[in-house]
């Protein structure tokens, strides 16, 4: 499957000169991206499109092609297919809608035995399509202005709603989260939810893979290569029809059966998958399993300069069963020593508001050390005036120590922002609110202290 | 104690012309801000402050001062006090820090018989201060650059603690939520926060009071002012300290005993209060309270151009016990055949990808007129290119009628950012993820509909 993302060579069947058709949005992105491959533009109509040759037909073009990208009415599809197999071209995604999702059924079992005549790989129909941050294969039909593209990184994303996953790659890189392979597999005509588990599995540039799912198609399949790719790398799954009126909504959507939201629950946790129950919880999850190494046990320290906050965080580390670290006796000694008597050498440890960057270093330095602490989870409000902009460093290079995991909650305003999106690039995962950094913590410990 | 936040006149005690000290940066803040009553720094070692005549104590002043704001180190606070009393100064915030919270229960009670012998009105110890986003009056001894302030609105926020408050400020102005007043009340020694209830209960300018509380000093008074102040304008609740971690940790912050959560939760619920379980809980509750009308029921309709948006909401929908509304038989008739087939005229009402602003247009007016709707959720996904600008104006008129609650659902990066920001500045509540506009919604439905 990786000719898909990694094609040298990519057909766009139904590419056009109106700037309102998918077939143009689409090849403007490829230019657009930093895509390397070869373009090849088809469009019975035209004989030059943007620059470039246009064919009449895939079967003119006389090189190999690895992908080919069908944005065509559906009725035209078959024909399309049809041409792709003749050419020997064995990946194929449609973009097309029209098909079973609108109880064209016919239209599917036609283009299925074309699919199996020719052994073709087929992602869709009915998708947004599929979007690699590493090579710039990008045959996403909207335009970058509207959805923007994240950096290269390490999420990958299965998504059964082209607007879910549309509107979450953008929300991603605007966040600045690192990213790897996009897929809207719609339909899942042939190439289902499992096939693409299975694939990023074994993907060395995916760490962290995360789904948006509404209906399996074969549940013993998906059990099967779930509960496989769990033990090499974490799963989290947001399911779409959890209720009965999501349900019915996701019938009419992708014709997908969502079934009972209980059996769902029972396959995802005997997988190892990790259930997400909002898609806010799901971004934050993916962060902090990219961004955090393992830890040893789920023990937490709280270091923070808002009592408030500190207390918050005691509240959520509880709520969340995780244990609160009981700083070892010569760490309080020695910092009590170090300290002014106002900081709380305590679990929160409170350094006050009148803490400079230095106090939080040799506070995060002694919590590395201490051998009582698991997870080091740092509350820094960059309102008090004596925090200074080198703590994003500071902080980093604790991280890049790689000897617990480290997350912090910031809340605030631009300058607040601006610190927190150079410390979340340089890897160190960063929340707004303490229940998001706490929830992520204990799904962290979850997965890897099974 | 409209004269804290309406002061036409403000002594600063503690002013100083060392950037570095507290009542610098309030003197500072006060002359940056829209504030336009008079200043009085005060400082027996200079004469002259930031271009301001400095005076060796508030007995020189000779005009009425309404306002004092103390800013000494602790032991000095006494005098200032003193001083303040005999001049006839009425109303103090003692900003300083180093009474009971550290176990200096003796300057609390010399402070305490002041306070009565005088019959002043005390905020404080160890507080951040006052804020009126209208008059200007701003005693927060933090830098405008650290922590923005808000602009006017109705929002107003009763505080603990002082981070908890300056972290939300500094969030709020970000998020362009408007503000009211802000009051952090610290070790609550005369004032305390049944009084600033009382207060915020009869103030004009506030719509909806938010607390973050540690702990309340009397029960029956907070539940008698509580039960009276929510049956006039909601009260939003996030209590720290509800875990026995959290307890611990609130006993070192502002000596508050933070006691058993469900006796608090029982408390909150006879008294009306809405309970907030995260910060980001409390302003999204905050938000919509704010900016909706009260529903005539609780029968919810989803508009959508994200299918998996559709169902998502749905889900919520149904996990919090909203009634997803039915359109009428007229409403179903019209739209179809208004609309082009492939759109789904049911609940959610999945107005598909290549909607433009007519067609969300068209599906909101009917869906204001349809007397089986009681709340409209609009999922506005700006992904898709056929959405353009002017549907925030159009989103904007329908709300300005007043006719029923709408709320926005926009996830995505700058391009949706900034139309999410001009709605919400324009009145109408946007939110990032479904299920924080379902729980919002259901709390607006059990606000009104008790």
């Amino acid at each position: 499957m990786d000719k898909f993302f990694k094609a040298k060579s990519i057909a766009i069947i139904g590419a056009s000169r109106n700037p309102n058709k998918v077939g143009h949005v689409i090849l403007k992105n490829l230019l657009e991206s930093h895509y390397h491959g070869k373009l090849y533009p088809v469009n019975p109509n035209t004989s030059q499109l943007i620059n470039l040759k246009c064919y009449p037909s895939v079967l003119q073009i006389k090189n190999q092609v690895d992908l080919a990208v069908v944005s065509v009415p559906a009725s035209l599809t078959l024909k399309a297919v049809e041409d792709c197999g003749k050419k020997g071209i064995k990946n194929i995604v449609i973009i097309s809608a029209g098909f079973s999702e609108v109880g064209n059924h016919e239209l599917d079992n036609k283009l299925l035995s074309l699919v199996k005549k020719y052994k073709i790989n087929l992602i869709g129909p009915n998708v947004l399509g599929i979007y690699d941050a590493h090579s710039g294969v990008d045959t996403l039909f909207l335009p970058r202005l509207r959805l923007n593209r994240p950096q290269p990184g390490t999420i990958s994303f299965i998504c059964q709603s082209g607007a879910v996953g549309s509107a979450s790659l953008d929300l991603i890189s605007r966040e600045g989260y690192g990213f790897a392979k996009f897929i809207s597999y719609g339909n899942a005509l042939s190439i289902d939810e499992s096939d693409l588990l299975e694939y990023l599995g074994n993907d060395k540039e995916t760490k962290v893979i995360c789904m948006y799912i509404e209906g399996i198609k074969d549940g013993k399949k998906f059990i099967k290569v779930a509960s496989n790719v769990t033990k090499k790398k974490p799963v989290i799954v947001i399911k779409g029809g959890t209720t009965e009126a999501g349900s019915k909504a996701a019938l009419s959507h992708t014709s997908a059966l969502a079934g009972s939201f209980e059996i769902y629950k029972g396959a995802f946790k005997q997988s190892g998958i990790i259930l997400a129950e909002s898609l806010e919880d799901l971004f934050n999850y993916a962060k902090v399993l990219e961004k955090c190494i393992k830890p040893k046990g789920n023990r937490v320290q709280v270091i923070t300069n808002g009592g408030g906050y500190g207390i918050l965080c005691a509240d959520n580390i509880e709520q969340n069963n995780l244990i609160p670290a009981r700083l070892s006796e010569s760490t309080v000694n020695a910092l009590k020593k170090i300290f002014p008597p106002l900081v709380l050498v305590s679990n929160p440890m409170d350094l006050i508001g009148d803490t400079d960057t230095k106090r939080y270093e040799t506070a995060i330095e002694y919590c590395l050390q201490d051998a009582n602490i698991d997870i080091i989870l740092v509350v820094l409000l960059y309102q008090t005036p004596l925090i200074t902009s080198d703590i994003v460093d500071m902080i980093t290079e604790f991280n890049n120590r790689k000897e617990k995991p480290i997350v912090v909650i910031s809340t605030g305003g631009e300058f607040t922002e601006i610190h927190k999106r150079d410390m979340e690039l340089a890897g160190v995962p960063c929340f707004t609110f303490p229940h998001q950094a706490v929830k992520s913590i204990k799904t962290l410990c979850d997965y890897y202290l099974r």
